[in-house]
């Protein structure tokens, strides 16, 4: 069958755009994606290419959740056959499961590990954290209930000290206390990680961790006492078995509490060790944060893949006389798509920065070195909220950018968006999270306004040099744009970045006068607390990924389509909200004639990549088998591939669909439509 | 079980909160619903709660979709059954649906006759249309095809006239010719209603509406040259049926061709009838939008109505020696939240006066006055863009501020989500109908300034009030809020909709100013035109929206509440870029204090609503049956609800859950734990 009578077939429009690229796409995957990332990402896809049976996403559109976590544990099994054999890492079989786009119920499990070598002794960790890491035992982290997530001290589960048997009493004294969302566990896990108000002798001593077994090793039924199953459907993440558990009095040993950070001597007394700094329990969070900021540009890049493709694809409207223009030659649709393929590189690229950094300051940690841990805990809150927000509303407007098309599952980007969407919420929600990173930004810059001692970072730096500001320096130096056109400063990333850290230290400022001069409680600087995380991260995003950029020869042909991407990131968030700017400082010159101007420098960017869309999504390389998307199909083939999936749907497929359809008609349609009238007829 | 130890259980929280109403929720849910409304809810949840067998809805969210729309099937037949008995009327079977809160596969079907009457002659009703009426025959509309959505006149399915036989031969040359997305079509219609390219003579005239039978009417197996089915799972929407179709040069008579705009004779003379003005079929485009922006507000309500009363009865964090705070007390959620419950107000208060002018507009048409209609095109498309964005990102706010249980399905808040968000895309996409309304007033506005005729009503004058302004009008009359403090302005309604004017005024001026005096395309205006149609919404619904409050007496109870949510809705519209207020011309005296100042107001509106949040989402009265929600449930036994659905989860249920369970532990994590340690210890 014919595609189109009237224009070119889909696949030779994908090669048309291909032809345009200015840069190498293997050099861009290496250099965006990193070598490591690269290498492995490669082997993966080996292994998925060799065994289709196990491996082969295609079906899971049609899979009721229990079929679909059903294929998960298969793949998990294969995994760890493949891990006993030595082909594959511990560390890499969430990596596999990334490359599947969805995750292994056991995906929990594996975080257990670390969790108990943080808080146990050298002893607790070879009992508990080495059978999981050889994957003989499964643990699941149960922290939340049904009624406290982010307030961790307000949880009802008890762990209360037994002299007489030198054991702990497990209880859940309450609906509430039931243990919620708990991933890995509904299932899974034979063992948890629970955390418990801690009583003993009558006294609290609030949240501890302690080891409870919940599942028998002989048969996996819940042993005695414990209550389990999972909570039911999500709105996404159906391949997680999400669970809840209750504890009817249940005794475990003294040994199980997790005894770090805490030592109960057989008698009772409690201790507090004096060698280790209650601080490294700070670090796991940052470390959660640190591996959700690292995915989410990756999955960003799996919407605008399949948003650009779709959209080069895509023909309406157009000149007469020549072919349907494609939607993606439309200002209105390279205004919400190119900042966002400009944002997925943003997001991949500042990441290497980001994680050097972060790595640095685990090691500083682990010398009991705490001094980066307060930037880095700012850093990884505020950009947990703006890579996760960016990313499902980013996601989102790529489903928009696909039409009525981007509203079927075939699009894929339904999964996308609602297997994400988790990401605003847990590891903190963001609202609260932006708190956290504002509080830091704000008692350092009154800190600065006092002389008084602050720490110098990135974070800090950039307020510091709007503050207390020596009157030898020329205007124009700090305000670097103040002598520029609109042009000159949108084609200049270095005055981009200025213009962004102004931005911030003037939000700071803000707060830093209502809360220290006005007197006003820090619980009502919430929602201004939204607008400096969000303005911290988009300093810090383009700062870094600059800092990635640099790391280029001068004479590289990724350069300067990079920078363009760099420049229309830093622009979209100067923009993002006008008023902002409007706010600044008289002496920085912000005019309507300057944000009119920033405004068409803009789009005038974004057009500028138009042509390198298809090339710039190509080079972020993410597999069709981990798209699963008619509409971002690698070969172009969108329709015939869109047609193919339709047919298999249960209503139409052979057998099953013949069989559904009868009975919808006879039992329901043909009764609606005739019903009564043989009645009639018969009396006639 | 105790609910929790330390605080007031969940339903005692929701009654205090009840008895601090202000105002009488009988009177709140007749003004605000309308008597007609609320007689008919109550008429339908008499019946569904008489038949809970058909009707109930509880176990929907563990249904596949086959399953799902088999229930919806066997409503619909239950519903005729009741429509032969005289007990529901044709056009009161939507709305038990949307009672039911989803759609039956019959939804679509039940639109044809309107379609049918619009484009066909009185016989052509007669015979295609009066059977839909009576159930007795189910149509669809087949516009859509896998490669066109709004460009209708790309549609590739050819009508050819065959002389020789007196018939039309239809056509799919294309597999991108496909019709797809049609409603109703899947599974249950038997005839379509078919927009196709009219070839006669070997000339194209263009795409008109032709009656094509699809399944048989004796079995409803697919006619010869018919090929049809479902197109498959969507984001939401499970229950309807959305077909793809095909023709392979199907033949029907030439009868079949809708003639009231076109007549093709026996030799295939075409004429266009003289008495009829083709904005008639306009006029359908603006009834669909019509009744989309009619349901909106119903729909907003369902999520602000979960989220009150949930975040009422979540408590978190607090002070010492208190009961935990419920998280409604947080500034954070206040100020997400309470906007959205003034604007689910908002739209169903304004409702009220659009749905009038709708009214009048299509008597107009009737008597062949087309006077109104572009205003109301206008209207239809900016609150069709305004209501459906407002109502799907609103409900997504509702998810966020349900914290981590907004993401299970049983907080209904994903449904709600997944099957209103089509509404951004479908009847014209959000983003093309924006320009429609900016075209409106760009062309008028210019009109205006050339002092040529131009319309006068609600959209333009407006825009007139600020245009060849009269010297004599004092500055203070034009900008009524120059002499006025903040807290004045955001507590005068009045002066709120001037600014909301103006701003309107300002964004269009300045499109008039790029298009007439600068050259610029208007191709390149769909950026700008996203603001203008924003605004547009915001000035109208506030408008209508005070309007209707006025029909209330002076010392009505419900007038200081409804005042206050009228503000908050204003505020938040004029709030929402506070850079366009900058903007304003130097008379409008906007500075930063200003600014500063009336984000200080709007919070303290906000918080002036907080007390009456959950008696508010009471009066809007959407029952428990349709929020199908454990977090929103009336009676507040939030927790208990949770807990018994989750037991319900296939997983869990006794017998099912036992044998899924038994068989994942036996073929996977049994295996993954003990593999290979059993050979191992056989060696030893």
């Amino acid at each position: 069958m014919t595609l189109n009578v009237k224009t070119p077939h889909s696949s030779e429009t994908l090669e048309n755009e291909r032809t345009k690229a200015t840069f190498s796409i293997e050099e861009m995957d290496r250099f965006i994606n990193g070598d490591e990332f690269v290498a492995l990402r490669e082997k993966l896809l080996a292994i998925m290419r060799s065994e289709p049976d196990i491996f082969d996403q295609k079906s899971n559109y049609f899979m009721a959740r229990t079929e679909k976590m059903e294929k998960a544990l298969k793949q998990e099994k294969r995994a760890i056959e493949l891990f006993r054999e030595g082909r594959l890492k511990f560390e890499e079989i969430p990596m596999l499961f990334n490359m599947l786009d969805w995750h292994s119920p056991y995906h929990f499990a594996r975080g257990i590990p670390g969790a108990i070598e943080v808080q146990g002794t050298k002893e607790q960790a070879e009992v508990f954290a080495k059978p999981v890491r050889n994957l003989r035992a499964l643990g699941c982290y149960a922290q939340t209930e049904m009624g406290h997530g982010s307030n961790v001290q307000g949880i009802e589960t008890t762990a209360t000290f037994i002299e007489e048997t030198d054991e702990f009493e497990i209880n859940s004294p309450t609906l509430t206390s039931t243990k919620w969302w708990i991933g890995s566990l509904g299932v899974v896990a034979n063992f948890a990680f629970v955390m418990a108000q801690l009583i003993i002798k009558g006294k609290r001593l609030g949240a501890f961790p302690i080891i409870v077994p919940i599942r028998s090793t002989e048969d996996h039924q819940p042993l005695p006492g414990i209550t389990v199953g999972d909570i039911g459907p999500k709105m996404g993440f159906p391949t997680m078995d999400n669970g809840f558990l209750r504890f009817d009095k249940v005794r475990v040993p003294r040994f199980n509490l997790l005894q770090r950070f805490i030592n109960v001597s057989r008698n009772g007394t409690v201790t507090v060790p004096s060698d280790v700094n209650p601080k490294i329990v700070y670090s796991a969070l940052v470390s959660a944060r640190a591996h959700l900021i690292n995915d989410m540009g990756i999955q960003l890049a799996k919407g605008v893949t399949v948003a650009t493709r779709y959209t080069a694809i895509r023909r309406q409207f157009g000149e007469p006389g020549k072919f349907e223009s494609p939607v993606l030659d439309y200002d209105i649709v390279q205004y919400r798509l190119i900042p966002l393929i400009a944002k997925a590189y943003a997001t991949i690229g500042m990441n290497h920065e980001f994680d050097r950094k972060y790595k640095l300051t685990m090691e500083d940690v682990k010398r009991d070195d705490f001094t980066t841990l307060q930037e880095m805990h700012a850093i990884t809150c505020s950009l947990k909220k703006w890579t996760s927000d960016t990313t499902v509303y980013g996601i989102d407007t790529c489903r928009h950018l696909c039409g009525g098309h981007g509203y079927s599952i075939f699009s894929g980007l339904n999964e996308f968006f609602s297997s994400t969407y988790q990401n605003i919420i847990w590891e903190g929600d963001n609202f609260v999270l932006a708190k956290q990173t504002a509080s830091y930004l704000v008692k350092s810059a009154f800190a600065i306004s006092r002389k008084e001692k602050a720490d110098s970072n990135d974070s800090i730096n950039i307020v510091r040099k709007f503050m207390n500001i020596d009157p030898r320096i020329a205007l124009e130096k700090l305000y670097s744009w103040s002598e520029m056109s609109a042009e000159q400063i949108a084609n200049n990333e270095s005055v981009l970045l200025d213009m962004l850290g102004i931005r911030l230290w003037h939000l700071v400022h803000k707060l830093v006068v209502k809360v220290y001069r006005d007197g006003q409680k820090w619980d009502e600087s919430s929602v201004a607390s939204q607008g400096i995380a969000t303005a911290h991260s988009e300093y810090i995003v383009c700062l870094y990924f600059g800092r990635h950029i640099n790391q280029l020869p001068q004479n590289s042909n990724l350069r300067p389509i990079l920078l363009q991407l760099l420049r229309v990131t830093a622009i979209s968030g100067l923009l993002r909200n006008t008023g902002d700017l409007f706010m600044l400082p008289k002496k920085a010159k912000i005019t309507e004639n300057l944000i009119t101007g920033l405004e068409t420098e803009y789009m005038k960017a974004i057009k500028s990549v138009r042509g390198q869309a298809v090339p710039l999504v190509d080079a972020l390389r993410i597999p069709d088998e981990k798209l699963n998307s008619s509409l971002g199909k690698y070969d172009g083939n969108v329709y015939e591939d869109y047609m193919k999936r339709a047919l298999d749907e249960p209503l139409n497929r052979k057998g099953s669909g013949e069989e559904i359809r009868k009975r919808f008609y006879k039992n329901y349609i043909e009764r609606t439509l005739k019903d009564g009238l043989d009645q009639k007829s018969s009396k006639l």
